[in-house]
């Protein structure tokens, strides 16, 4: 056999190894329902992931929702083409924090919000919702932890939840399925570039 | 002055702070470029994370093109919506090796698609490019990451790059601008929960 040949071989008869641990796990997982999926961390990707994820099941014509904490008083490019193929949207009218500095103001926009996903989190024909930074929600306490744990809890057995922001509260982590914690090694705008529309927002 | 009104200055004077260190931050960034972003580490949310940003970019109106490596044997929510919203796709037509189980064949398909993304890093009219699962293509030598990295820094210097996938080579970290690391707290699969349609694929 040449030397090509034994690499040839030697590349088979490793994928076919890998193939068959693979088709193992993939034969595991039985369990057919719908997940808790948190994206926490520091790092840049965790809002985008989530309208990754909405984009994808939109594209099956699947029933989505998207709730938006925190930003909102933006024109928005995802929000924007979402709405316009039928997806509802709830969005929080007030901004950041810091630059509402009215914490009554925050708490009334945040339970407007929070009615609308209530709303999503009941319905069984909904595939997939997203709540676009919640997490601020509950570790600034404008929103109940407990109320909102017991809604998450309570969903239909088949419908996904998608949950980002930074620190998420350890009970929300308990309940997920699915947690990534998206960690920051570099950022542009550290080293002085402009945050840009179409990428950064 | 009773409990809640200085409960509501305390938060207003903290919150003016944080506003004032924030402006501080958005005024320090005044380069107006395209960047290099990688999503890299073995949670989930890389690729999703990449079409959001994508989704975001087609919102605005902006050139976007997509390259897909592993992937693409199969049907595909985002990849069919994006597509007809008019977004070019160069999709490798071979899907995981572990199934094609030929390294000739991999390659081959790796470089067709390859010889789109280059086109796509030479055209100043595209606002932004997603390589998902570039980096396998740079750990199993299938392309050469010389010249992968040649064409990304000979890139328009308005378009933003997204390079998603596991094991992010090195010197591809190095020359990015921001490098988020996705780390699997716990992931639904692990636990027996079968992947899901308009989800995880």
């Amino acid at each position: 056999m040449t030397d090509q040949n034994q690499d040839h071989q030697d590349h088979k008869a490793k994928m076919q190894a890998t193939k068959a641990e693979v088709d193992a796990r993939v034969a595991q997982a039985r369990e057919k329902r719908g997940t808790i999926i948190v994206l926490t961390g520091n790092g840049k990707g965790k809002s985008s992931s989530g309208f990754g994820t909405v984009l994808r099941s939109v594209g099956y014509g699947l029933k989505t929702g998207v709730a938006q904490f925190v930003k909102g008083k933006w024109p928005c490019g995802e929000r924007e083409l979402l709405t316009k193929l039928g997806v509802p949207f709830h969005v929080m009218a007030t901004g950041f924090t810091w630059v509402t500095q009215d914490r009554d103001l925050d708490i009334a926009a945040a339970e407007t919000v929070w009615a609308g996903c209530k709303e999503f989190l009941q319905d069984p024909s909904i595939h997939l919702v997203l709540l676009d930074e919640l997490t601020y929600m509950l570790t600034y306490g404008y929103l109940d932890t407990q109320e909102v744990l017991r809604y998450l809890q309570e969903r239909p057995v088949e419908q996904t939840v998608i949950i980002t922001g930074r620190n998420c509260p350890q009970e929300v982590i308990d309940i997920a399925d699915t947690v990534s914690e998206i960690k920051a090694v570099k950022h542009a705008f550290e080293a002085g570039v402009k945050a840009r529309r179409g990428v950064d927002w």
